[in-house]
C-alpha cells in the first residue's frame, strides 16, 4: 500500500515528512525550501487563523497590510534587529527580465533596471510599521495602536523542513504602540496569554509559558516572552512569541508623541507573531503511526460517514438515513462528510481518513440500519463503538468534545512526565540524551555559561516559567550561585 | 478643516485621492509604488474577501498556497505569458546582507550569496502551480483540480495609484484543471458570473460581462472574459477576470492524463482573478463630495450613533438607550457602533463619518427620548428622517437592504444611461471627448485597426458583451463590414 509510512521508533524525522505528504498537508516545491500548502493543510490553517483572529479582535486588535519589501535604509535602521536577520534576506536588486540575446526564447535580469536601493523581503515587519506610525502618531490621543497583520515572510534558512522551518511562511504579526512601559508590558503578556490559550484550548497543545534568556531574545527585544511545547520524541517546539520591545523601534524611527502634560516622548512597542510552524507543533504533539491525529476544534473534517453496502438497494436506504444523520450533525455545526466514493473500498477509505486524523469516523452498512445502530470508531483512542442511531448527532457532538480534551489530557501528561529536575551536570546529560523533555537545573544567569552547555549538549535554555518558584542552588555547568531552575531542552 | 476634500468637478483624480487618505482606507508608503492598507480599508477587503470566499467554496472550490517565488527557467516555459510579465518583475537575486566595511552601521548585499538561478517574485502564479500539478494529476480521476489562493503579488508599473494601481496588490486567483475543453470552458463563464454576481449584489456595482478582444488578452490565454464597470467620470474599469487557458500551461509543463480510455492527454486550464483593485472601483462608483459612499454588505461599520447631550445625567440616560437599541441590532447581525468619545462634538463625528461612508447614521438626543423618537441619517441620499424608537431596529434593518439596492439602482441608472451607440467616427470621437462612458460601435475584428483606434483616441475595446446582438454594419474607423457592435471606451 503507497501509503505506508515510517513509524516513530524506525526515524521519528521521516515519520514527520510521511505525515506531511501522506496525511496531504503540503508538498515540497521547485523552490528551495519554500513549500506548498495543499487545500487539507490549508482548511487546517484556515481554521487556526480564524479562531486566533476572532482572538485578537476580541483583546481589541484590528488587521492592516504593510508592504512586502523593506527599503535597505529602513532595514537597517535598528541595528541590532537588522544584525539578527541580516544574514538570511531575500533581497531583490532588479525589477525587469529581458529577452536573452544569447538564449533564444529564454529571459535575464535586464542590467539596465537595476534598483537604486535595494529592497528586503521582510523577514518581520518591526521596520516597515514603525516607519509607518511615525505618520500616524502624533499626540497619546492617537495610542495605543493595536494592529495585527496576516501575511507571507521569508527568511533565507539553509536547513528547511515541511512547516517548521521554511524559506517563506505565513504568520501573523502584532504590532502594538504605547504611551507607557507599563502598558506595553502588560500588552506583551495578554497576547502570551492569548497564544497559551489558543494552544492548549484548540490545539491540545500544552505549552509552557515563560520569558527568553538574552541569548535567545528576539533582535531588537527587551524581552521575548514564549511559549513552548513539548513534542513526542522529546524535544521541544517554540511555538508563540510575545515581544516587549521597549522604545527601540520608536528610537530607531523617531516615533514621538505628546503626551497629556504636552511633552514630547518616545512611544512604547511590542510585537507578537505565531506561524505556519504551529501545524508541525500540531502534528508532531499528537499523531501516531497510523497518520495524523487532529484535535476536533480546528480539524478540517470532524466526521467522515463510510457506507458500506452491496448493490444499489442497500446504497439507497443507506443514503437516506446518511442524509437525516449530515443534516443533524451540520446543524449542530459539525463539519461532516459523506464519503461514497465507489472507486474505494471501506477499508481504503478507513486507512485514509485514519492517515488524514478525521476525530470521528461513522460507518453504516444495511445490517446496522436493520438494527437501528452505527459503528462510531474514534481516531485518537482507536476505540469503535457500537451506537443506536437515536441521537446520535448528539452522541457524536460530546464525543468530539471529548476527543479533545482526551488529547489535551495526553500531552499534558506525557509533557508533564517529562519535566525533570537535574541536580549534578552527570544527570543534566544523562536526562537530555537518555529520558528528553525539558530539563530543570539551576543556571548562573550568563549567555557564555548558556552558550557552553549548548555546545556540549545542544540544549538550550527554552524559557524562565513565568510561575518560576524561587530556589537557591548552584549553577548545573559553572557551580555559582543561582535563585531558580530553567528549563532546557533540545529543541526544533 | 483638515478633512476638506477636492471636489469632483474641480479635479476628479485627486478628489480620489483625498478619499482614499482622508476616508482612511489606503496611506502611501516608504516603498515606491506600494501602499498601506490601513485598518478601515482592510476590514473593507475582508468583508468582500469573506463574500468571495464564501462564493469560491459554495461553487466546488478549496483554498491552497503556493510560493511567491517563481523560479526564472519555471516562469519562462510558458512564453506568452512570460512576454507578458517579463518587463515589471521583481526579481531576487542574493539571499544574504553583511557589514559594509566601508560605511559602518550599514548593510549590503553580500556578493557571495548570489542566487544561482533567479526568483521572480510571482506576478501571478500560473507557472508555479502548473508545475506543481505536474505532480498532482496523473489520472482522470484527479479532475478536476478547482483551486483558488489569496496572496500577494508583485508587478512593477511606472505608474501607480492607490489600490487602482500598485507594485504589490493583494488579489485571489483561481487555477483550475480540467479534463475537457468544454468543462474548462464551463468553469470559466461559471466564475466570471460569481464576479458579476459579487460585483452588482454586494459591491452594488452594476457590470457587462463580456470577452476580451485579442489585445486585451491575458498573456498566457486563449481566451479572457471580464467584466467591466463604469465609474462616475465616464471611464470604464476592468473589475475582474476569468480566462480560459486552453492548453497552453499543460503543454509548457507537460501535464497530461490518462483518460477512461487510458489515452494520455494534456489538461484544461481556467484562471480567474480580482484584487484590491476593486476597492477602487467601490471608491470611484458611488462616493460623493463629502466623502466614501460604503454599500451596506460589505461596510465594515454599517451604522454609527451619535449621542448629543449636556452633561453626565442626560448622557446617562441615552447610554442606556443606546446600548439596548445597540443589542438589538447586534442581534440583527449588523455592524454598529457608539461613538460616545467626548473629544469630538457631534458636527466633527457628523463630518467624520460621512467622510468614512457609513450607511446609516443615528443621532440621540435628550430631546428625542423624551419623545421617544430618533434621526436617522442614509449616506447615500443624505435624507434625514425622526423615526419613532418602537422598533427601531428592524426600521434600521430595511433600510440597510433599501440603501444597497438604491445604490445599486442609481450606479445602473448612470451606466446604463452612458452606453451610447455610434455611427460615424465624429460621432465616435465626440462621445469620449464630451460624454464618456461606454461608445458601442462597429469594429472589423482586427488587432490593427482596434490598436489604431486606440492611438487616436485613447479609446480600447473594453469587451464584447456575451449578450451581444448581432447587427450588420461597418467599422468605425475603417469602414470594413462588422457583424455587432462592442463596446469602446477610455478606462482606468
Amino acid at each position: 500500500m503507497s501509503k505506508e509510512i515510517t513509524s516513530r521508533a524506525a526515524d521519528y524525522s521521516q515519520w514527520y515528512n510521511d505525515l506531511i505528504l501522506k496525511g496531504e498537508l503540503a508538498d515540497y516545491s521547485a523552490v528551495r525550501g519554500c513549500m506548498v500548502i495543499k487545500p487539507y493543510g490549508f482548511a487546517l490553517w484556515e481554521n487556526m487563523r480564524d479562531a486566533l483572529d476572532k482572538m485578537f479582535k476580541d483583546t481589541g486588535h484590528v488587521n492592516a497590510y504593510f508592504p512586502l519589501f523593506v527599503p535597505k535604509s529602513l532595514f537597517e535602521a535598528e541595528e541590532k534587529n537588522a544584525e539578527g536577520f541580516a544574514k538570511e534576506c531575500a533581497i531583490v536588486t532588479h525589477y525587469r527580465l529581458k529577452n536573452d540575446p544569447n538564449n533564444k526564447g529564454k529571459l535575464m535580469v535586464d542590467p539596465e533596471a537595476k534598483l537604486e536601493e535595494e529592497l528586503i523581503i521582510r523577514p518581520t515587519s518591526e521596520a516597515i510599521i514603525w516607519n509607518t506610525y511615525k505618520g500616524w502618531i502624533q499626540s497619546y490621543r492617537d495610542l495605543p495602536l493595536l494592529i495585527n497583520q496576516w501575511a507571507n515572510v521569508v527568511r533565507w534558512e539553509m536547513r528547511t523542513r515541511l512547516f517548521l522551518r521554511t524559506a517563506e511562511f505565513l504568520w501573523q504579526e502584532g504590532h502594538t504602540a504605547h504611551a507607557t512601559k507599563e502598558e506595553a508590558l502588560e500588552e506583551t503578556v495578554k497576547m502570551l496569554n492569548v497564544y497559551a490559550d489558543f494552544a492548549e484550548n484548540w490545539m491540545a497543545v500544552p505549552v509552557i509559558k515563560g520569558v527568553k534568556s538574552a541569548n535567545e531574545r528576539f533582535a531588537g527585544a527587551e524581552d521575548t516572552y514564549c511559549i513552548e511545547a513539548l513534542m513526542q520524541d522529546g524535544k521541544a517546539l517554540q511555538a508563540g512569541t510575545s515581544h516587549f520591545l521597549g522604545q527601540n523601534f520608536a528610537k530607531a524611527f523617531d516615533v514621538k508623541f505628546s503626551d497629556k502634560e504636552n511633552k514630547l516622548e518616545y512611544v512604547w512597542a511590542t510585537s507578537w507573531g505565531v506561524s505556519t510552524r504551529l501545524i508541525g507543533a500540531l502534528v508532531m504533539a499528537h499523531s501516531d503511526d497510523q497518520g495524523l491525529i487532529l484535535p476536533p476544534r480546528i480539524a478540517p473534517l470532524q466526521v467522515v460517514i463510510v457506507p458500506i453496502y452491496k448493490g444499489d438497494d442497500q446504497k439507497a436506504v443507506i443514503d437516506q438515513k446518511v442524509n437525516e444523520i449530515s443534516k443533524e450533525l451540520k446543524a449542530a455545526g459539525i463539519r461532516v462528510k459523506y464519503d461514497d466514493n465507489d472507486n474505494n473500498r471501506p477499508g481504503w477509505k478507513f486507512a485514509e481518513y485514519e492517515m488524514k486524523g478525521v476525530p470521528v469516523r461513522l460507518a453504516i452498512g444495511a445490517r446496522d440500519l436493520e438494527k437501528n445502530v452505527v459503528e462510531i470508531a474514534r481516531r485518537d483512542t482507536k476505540e469503535k463503538m457500537v451506537v443506536t442511531l437515536d441521537g446520535v448527532a448528539q452522541y457524536v457532538q460530546s464525543l468530539l468534545e471529548e476527543i479533545q480534551q482526551n488529547m489535551f489530557n495526553k500531552a499534558k501528561t506525557f509533557r508533564d512526565e517529562h519535566i525533570t529536575p537535574a541536580n549534578s551536570w552527570d544527570e543534566f546529560e544523562k536526562l537530555l540524551d537518555e529520558k528528553g523533555g525539558f530539563v530543570a537545573a539551576h543556571w548562573d544567569g550568563t549567555s557564555e555559561t548558556e552558550e557552553a552547555i549548548k555546545e556540549k549538549t545542544k540544549a538550550t535554555i527554552r524559557c524562565i516559567p513565568l510561575d518560576n518558584e524561587k530556589e537557591a542552588g548552584s549553577c548545573i555547568l559553572t557551580g555559582k550561585p543561582s535563585e531558580q531552575r530553567v528549563l532546557f531542552a533540545r529543541a526544533y
